[in-house]
């Protein structure tokens, strides 16, 4: 095993710390919206990358960037590994950008061994993991599971009213290869846990065994608009209020039930100091493991929200509700990353996800593997996210080898 | 006195429904924020109405416009009569455009009888009263009066960033002549009372005879961000929840101490589905007319912020912090206008303001009046404002008269 393939630590934490050069926040995070400038020369630079490595990258009509390293036999489907490169605004330099670039530095290691694995291995970028300037999220690798079509993909708007299928094409990652309908061996993505559970526990490595129930309900809700001066708060049909009285409601349903759910959103017209606002709109976000506790949650916030409305003169309406099913990853993938982490000296559990990644686009199309090391603090979607380079290595060396193990079965 | 002029009450209405078609809402009420196409049409408009009536009319560097009727002694200072042509967004059809349209259709029928009043007369339209799109309020009359500097109003930027003076200068309305620093003898104007009481009282005119105190306090929350489903809402720093709470904590102070005080405005970083928002701003406006209440109120109030920041890890600064104190109006003009009311066999009361007028700004420099009409269901700030034709030329009489008496006294 002299030539087993090892990852560079130094090289994996140089280059994140490249890449975190592209949209550096003065806090030290980064904000990356996808498609944007910053997000273009993220692609760019990682691009540049895979060529000075030696493979070539192919661009999808999503975006979607895909470097191979060919395989013994061609002809058999490749296994995947990969995440995103965007960012939220603000979001930090681990969350996305950790298992791109680990899954570059396992195929740079795995070149270097001069040897050729079975399959073929694509390293992934998928374009608008976050979903933070154009909804929904997981778009890329949506559209590339077949669960989004890529002509609604391109006619999201971000709230400037630019489509995304326009900022593709200015940003030069409009690419010519058609999204998906190929047939994918496996996928496996390395990603920051964004939970507190690793770091508790003193443990490296999580084999994420399924995700729990994601449910976003968009509400709308009029009043009546009047004279903030003119009248008191009791008499007026406030939009805004009933609003807060809603989040703190479910703030509490929440905390009752011991589950979790919520708000982070909130538009209000016409927003003025002088205007009673006669509308807002607002997004309530339930994650929840179990079915009938999502399902009672949900039946709570609606009935508050229908008691609250009733109680103000005010009507919340429903304009959007979707329901995430939980994706079970193949006892197969999850014992896999359990017996590499343990063949490689980390320590490891299983965990499951409540928050989106690309591996649940991946998961119903193919054998999927998500892999999580540890976030400081369990904070994400923040400046201050950090994973330590020897979790970064560690989560690293595990991808390569359970993408090795995939690449090579017979 | 037959030949004592006479307003024409069917002009002034069809005035005031010409007037609205300029920025019209589908719901029957005008979006005019100031500075915008529409308010420059409603100007033009105003302009050629004032020409047609043998009026010249002057544009200030504030926008502020004047058409004047020469008095029999041009050397004595001008009695001015008028109020504002912009609106909110949406507002309605009166507040403003009636106090100006009246003192239109007053000084037509003072032209009509062919004398002249010993001071001159001026019809005033004072730029932004509203402060919808660039604030404060009070814009207009406020450089005139002198409490506000023609440079800051000039800075004052929309969300958009568009600052005041280029738009302004953009709708033509950058006028030649120098803001205020002229003898005013008096100011009288006319206004809906965006209020209930002269509806549930039975009563056709309101002398006001003071304003309560305003104050407006912005507020910035801060918090940390992080992602919103890998965290418990109990362990999120959480700024929109937090603010939540203050608005319904504020909403129950003042109820409890049978004051006012409304939040209509609140902004959210980074407003995304995924992220906590780290950051809010919010406007707490407060109208009370005692001082110690007032002082009661705004200390439970900031009491409240103090303590929800304590509880969920926040923290509430104060970044604006404006009191407008009570405007006195001199005796002699409230009864000016109790007695030109019971003259004309209007029925009339006294009433305090709970809101900002232009007449707010002219108190300090001259002696001022303020008429009110009622307001159907007390609503302003709305679509569904009005005002009945009847009440409109009662209110527009008593302007007149106030006016004449004030112009020709010896």
């Amino acid at each position: 095993m002299s030539n087993a393939p090892k990852i560079n630590p130094d090289q994996l934490w140089q280059d994140l710390m490249a890449l975190a050069c592209l949209g550096a926040t003065a806090q030290g995070g980064c904000d990356r919206l996808s498609l944007t400038e910053a997000d273009a020369a993220a692609r760019n630079l990682f691009r540049l990358w895979c060529e000075d490595a030696g493979f070539t990258v192919r661009v999808d009509a999503m975006g979607n960037m895909f470097a191979r390293l060919e395989g013994a036999d061609p002809s058999l489907p490749p296994v995947l590994m990969g995440s995103h490169l965007d960012t939220q605004s603000p979001g930090g330099k681990f969350d996305g950008p950790l298992g791109v670039l680990a899954a570059l530095e396992a195929a740079r290691a795995i070149g270097r061994t001069g040897t050729r694995t079975r399959r073929a291995i694509e390293i992934v970028n998928w374009t608008n993991e976050e979903g933070a300037r154009f909804a929904p999220g997981l778009m890329g690798s949506g559209v590339f599971a077949g669960a989004v079509t890529l002509e609604a993909a391109h006619a999201a708007q971000d709230r400037a009213g630019d489509s995304f299928g326009a900022a593709l094409k200015r940003i030069r990652y409009l690419g010519e290869e058609p999204v998906g309908g190929r047939e994918i061996d496996s996928y496996v993505e390395l990603h920051v846990e964004q939970g507190p559970e690793l770091e508790r526990t003193g443990t490296t490595i999580a084999a994420v065994s399924h995700s729990n129930y994601l449910v976003y309900i968009t509400v709308e809700c009029l009043g009546a608009n009047g004279h903030t001066q003119a009248t008191h708060f009791a008499t007026q049909r406030n939009a805004l209020l009933g609003s807060a009285k809603a989040l703190v409601e479910i703030e509490r349903i929440a905390t009752t039930l011991e589950s979790r759910a919520a708000v982070s959103q909130l538009d209000v017209w016409p927003n003025n100091r002088v205007n009673v606002p006669h509308r807002t709109t607002f997004s309530v976000m339930m994650v929840e493991p179990q079915k009938e506790k999502m399902l009672a949650l949900r039946g709570q916030i609606l009935a508050a929200l229908d008691s609250i409305g009733t109680e103000m003169g005010l009507t919340f309406t429903i304009r959007a509700d979707a329901t995430r099913e939980p994706v079970i990853f193949p006892e197969e993938m999850v014992t896999l990353i359990e017996d590499v982490s343990k063949d490689l000296g980390h320590s490891v559990m299983r965990l499951s996800a409540n928050t989106g990644h690309d591996a649940l686009s991946m998961g119903p199309i193919c054998p999927t593997a998500l892999i999580f090391v540890p976030s400081r603090d369990g904070i994400s979607h923040s400046d201050y996210e950090y994973t330590s380079p020897d979790h970064c290595a560690a989560g690293a060396e595990v991808l390569m080898h359970a993408v090795l193990r995939r690449a090579n079965r017979t």
